[in-house]
């Protein structure tokens, strides 16, 4: 069960007033952020009976009865007290463990800052890296959180498109390289990425790093899907390529991190950033004034997820990729979709003939397929034409919402 | 147990590196944050055996059963997805009601916004109300994140000294309307006050009302304490004066409140914030961008809390009471002590005859009385010469506390 199943009827509350003077005296760069163009269609469908909502990034599995039992008993024993800034250290510890197993890296604690939710680790990131006036260069179409929270900071984000063709996305290293300005403090790169499926190459990260050094920006490193690599053998071990494996001592880069999407934890909000560990006093001071810190029976489950998830990520991370296939196989059998299967994260981003609005799109694929998708247009300048669709489901549903859509393209796609 | 008894051995982990260069890619408002002088105390003496530990808010009281079974049972339904993003409906009616019965307020769940942690409330406040340049009007002493978050903003805290006598501290409201400048934006009131237990009266807030009207200023109203009110007979009912009181609607007034301290969920991470219904849309989207909503297994608890809870808060009050009374008349008695009885909140603030660099004397009181005191100029421009002591704890602790200060008191004080 969900919380939206249990939702009073007649809420969310009654609408906002859009343009309305009281709202004069909040501050033009917080009054001008963005609504989710994510939450609008799910929003129109989340109460229709039947629906398959493929438009969040997030699967349908609840987090796994080990990790809710070590966060339970953590609450009975009364760890409810205000605690570490910086996070339990044990969590520390444990992430410390985990990235050298997964990474190669020295398991070092002291690089790892317990935060609550990825979503924060972006913004205390960001919050490190910029403010008023200055830009951040962000490969788009990109999750448009962290170009939000760019502004949030008073900064601007600058979208750099990917270049797409017939084997995908693919970063523009010329296009990142003239968009540097005196103003740049920050290139923000997710690879695995989403919604685009982008995978990073090697070569990719080294390029970026070295235009990083060269003009002495920060990079924030959205590294969150590196385990949803399907661009070799399966297995435990593998992952995307990382900043990791190209970095040295002293680059500047931030790692944000997130429970989310390996451990089924979506809703728990639980992260980590790895940074330097020098930026640890300004890290915790980040931390203590804006949230003071993660509850630290939440943070049991995450030590046990990290100690005993192995299994399960595995598990999700096939079911994944079996559901890509899936999805893609299907759809890319109706010839009515351009769509190339995607090396990494866990969604599908594709156009439909004959189909632009994809905002209207949305709502349509609502009403007349009972399928929930998101819209391009919510990921930024180059997500126009396309329609991103959550792959990390069960085979029934997927089977179902892929049954739906091509019936939906073979009746439709083509008016 | 509190997470602090299972710390491993040699943890926090390595220092930081104060001024090394790595640093100075950080942005200066960001850099310049002051690390909590509250935690820097609490670091030194947090290990020490029998110590009692006064300095920090928070009592002894781990969060009730029914609380953390109503989290525990949502977690284990598989409440562990995303959720909305302005809180659960369900929460925000139960707040609703709560207002409704405490304040006398209409019962409008719009009105209500569910954070992560009443500093969060703060947070997102101060996001919407001030920027780059600005400035916000804060008497002092005071808690010191409130301002800390205003620097994290860009904007200047501008500390207006509370009037100091024999009635305890009181506002200046001279002071207070000499303070406003082009560039201020907010006002930011905490009543009943942390660190000093000064409560505002009703003609206070309606000069502060009336001041922010005159000049366009958002008021913050941090009245988090308000149950924690001695200054008439006790019972579920009392309360402090509020801004409920006195404003009208169109009002520019934000409430940050949390679960923190009536309920013992200080470890949790769980407030609101109070806002005009207009404002909803900005809200959500700052939520969104910082962290994106609270865990909806955590808010179940918080329901119970609301709607179970006023037998656990009446008894929370009477023990603060009671406790302030015991701790206060045995320092009062020695007549080494500058301190007047608190009208609210959960804390005293006094000082010792002899003893003005209090920083030191934190330290001292850690190593001679083992007893955790914090000191008053963790809480900014006023605090020089005072320590504040909390009394949310057991009689037993409290008494073995008092008698420890006495004696070092009658040993010492006048050394």
């Amino acid at each position: 069960m969900t919380s939206r199943a249990s939702t009073p009827p007649g809420l969310p509350l009654s609408p906002d007033a859009g343009d309305d003077p009281y709202l004069e005296r909040v501050r033009d760069h917080v009054r001008a952020l963005p609504e989710s163009g994510i939450v609008e269609v799910m929003n129109y469908g989340r109460d229709r009976p039947g629906m398959i909502p493929l438009w969040a990034g997030e699967g349908d599995v609840p987090t796994p009865p080990f990790i809710c039992e070590a966060a339970a008993t953590a609450l009975h024993a009364g760890e409810t007290f205000y605690t570490w800034q910086r996070g339990l250290p044990e969590l520390r510890i444990a992430i410390a463990r985990y990235m050298a197993r997964t990474y190669g890296m020295a398991e070092n604690p002291d690089r790892y800052f317990v935060t609550g939710s990825g979503m924060q680790a972006i913004h205390i990131a960001l919050a490190m890296a910029v403010g008023a006036g200055d830009e951040v260069i962000i490969p788009s179409p990109s999750w448009p959180n962290a170009a939000a929270a760019a502004q949030k900071a008073g900064a601007r984000p600058v979208y750099v498109p990917f270049a797409y063709g017939k084997d995908g996305f693919s970063l523009d290293h010329e296009r990142l390289a003239a968009a540097v300005t005196e103003r740049t403090r920050a290139i923000f790169l997710n690879t695995p990425a989403n919604p685009t499926g982008f995978v990073a190459t090697r070569e990719d990260l080294e390029a970026v790093l070295a235009l990083a050094r060269r003009h002495g920006l920060w990079i924030i490193a959205d590294e969150i899907y590196g385990r949803f690599y399907y661009g070799q053998p399966g297995g435990a071990a593998a992952r995307a390529p990382s900043f990791h494996d190209v970095m040295d001592e002293g680059d500047h880069i931030l790692f944000v991190q997130t429970f989310s999407k390996n451990w089924a934890m979506t809703g728990w909000r639980v992260g980590w950033i790895e940074a330097d560990p020098r930026l640890g006093q300004v890290i915790e001071n980040l931390i203590q004034y804006s949230t003071s810190g993660v509850a630290a029976f939440m943070q049991r489950g995450a030590v046990a997820a990290l100690d005993q998830g192995e299994a399960f990520v595995a598990q999700q991370i096939a079911r994944a990729r079996k559901g890509r296939d899936l999805v893609a196989d299907a759809l890319i059998a109706t010839g009515k979709v351009d769509l190339v299967k995607p090396p990494g994260a866990f969604y599908l981003f594709f156009g439909i003939a004959g189909r632009t609005d994809v905002r209207s799109l949305g709502l349509t694929l609502v009403d007349e397929a009972n399928v929930g998708l998101a819209p391009g247009t919510a990921f930024g300048p180059g997500g126009e034409g396309f329609m991103r669709l959550c792959f990390a489901r069960g085979d029934a549903q997927l089977a179902e919402a892929s049954r739906r859509l091509v019936a939906w393209l073979e009746g439709t796609a083509t008016a």
